[in-house]
This record gives C-alpha cells, sequence and structure tokens, in this order.
C-alpha cells in the first residue's frame, strides 16, 4: 500500500489514526488488553481520565469496530467494554509503540 | 518492565507518547522517514499542517531527541530536519501503527 495515503489530509485512515492515537484511545486501548472492564473500573485504570471523555473516547473506538460494549440486562445496568479480534490487532501495534516509549525513556529523557 | 506505567497519571512516558502520537508527530516522524527535509517540503508533504503547528511539533520532537534540525550557515538560511538514530527506531513503531491501520480500513470502514 502506497505510504503517502496517510500523509494526505484527505485520507479516512487519518481519522481512525486520529480515534486509536488520542490521548486517551492508546490508554483505553492498553488497559483493556488486560481483559473486558466495567466503565468504572476502566476509569479507575486510566489515571486522570474523565467521565467525559472516556465515554467519547470508547464511542470512537466502538464505532471503528476496535472495541465492543456489553450491556447486561439487569437492575442496575451494568456495561462492560472489551477489544474486538480487530481490536486487539490494532492495541498490539499501539503497546509496541508504548513500550518502545517505556524502554527509551532513559535515552530520551537525556535530551530533556 | 511494568505495564501499569503509562496507564499512571504521573508517567513520564506519557509526555513523550504525546508529541509521537499528536495529530502532526505520528505524520512528521512518518514523512522524515524517506529522508532529510526543508521545513517548507516537510511542510508540503503533510497534507493540512499550518506553519505554526509544524513548528511546534518539530520542537517537541527535537526535545525528545527523535529529530535533529540542521541549520546551515548560509544566506538566506537554509534548515533542515531529520531523524536522529533513536527517532528512526521510533517512527518504525509509529510506522507499523500506520501501516496496520491503512491495511484494515476495509474492515474498520465496514463498522462505520
Amino acid at each position: 500500500m502506497e505510504r503517502g495515503d496517510l500523509l494526505s489530509a484527505a485520507c479516512p485512515s487519518r481519522e481512525v489514526l486520529k480515534h486509536m492515537t488520542s490521548r486517551w484511545g492508546v490508554l483505553v486501548l492498553l488497559a483493556l488488553e488486560g481483559g473486558t472492564l466495567r466503565f468504572s473500573a476502566l476509569r479507575r485504570r486510566i489515571g486522570g481520565v474523565s467521565e467525559r471523555m472516556l465515554a467519547k473516547t470508547l464511542h470512537w473506538l466502538e464505532g471503528d469496530g476496535l472495541v465492543e460494549r456489553i450491556a447486561h440486562e439487569v437492575v442496575p445496568p451494568h456495561v462492560e467494554y472489551r477489544l474486538t479480534p480487530l481490536g486487539r490487532e490494532g492495541a498490539a501495534r499501539v503497546r509496541a509503540l508504548a513500550d518502545w516509549i517505556e524502554q527509551s525513556l532513559p535515552e530520551i529523557a537525556q535530551n530533556w
């Protein structure tokens, strides 16, 4: 596939890239790699995220078919989130980047 | 290294992640993978970026030691940007993610 695609403003991949690499998108993908989580547990897992931004991020990732929302029909409502098979593939690429940053941080920080 | 690090609000890796996965950070890293570029050429290569945002993004990536600014002492001034060896490593991880998105776009777009 042509490398230039994503560099063009009209490329539809840019939307997906925006969702996956958004401030909270990356962290949601990493957190859900560990398994299915309820909204409240996911929010506790990701330091600093607001309820509103977490809901928005999950909505984006759901819309791209990367995250699945599972609503259990009980009282009170019980909603869980998990990666789809496609989401697991994407999350693995995000994790490779995150791992590299964590490993390289000492070298990166020498420039600060 | 502990996977939980990046999920914590206090983790210094979050800053680097923010720079590398910022809207234009990703595209600068991908564009510079092709080789050294002048500011104006880099701006033409990346559809939609403003002069201000490109300068800001390059400043971030330079501060993390991922991009190197080369000023040639000529009149008129001639400034080029290229990836450092560390930047090439990081760019490869960003490219793996970008490639996956481009390849998976047909499957992702079925959810739209």
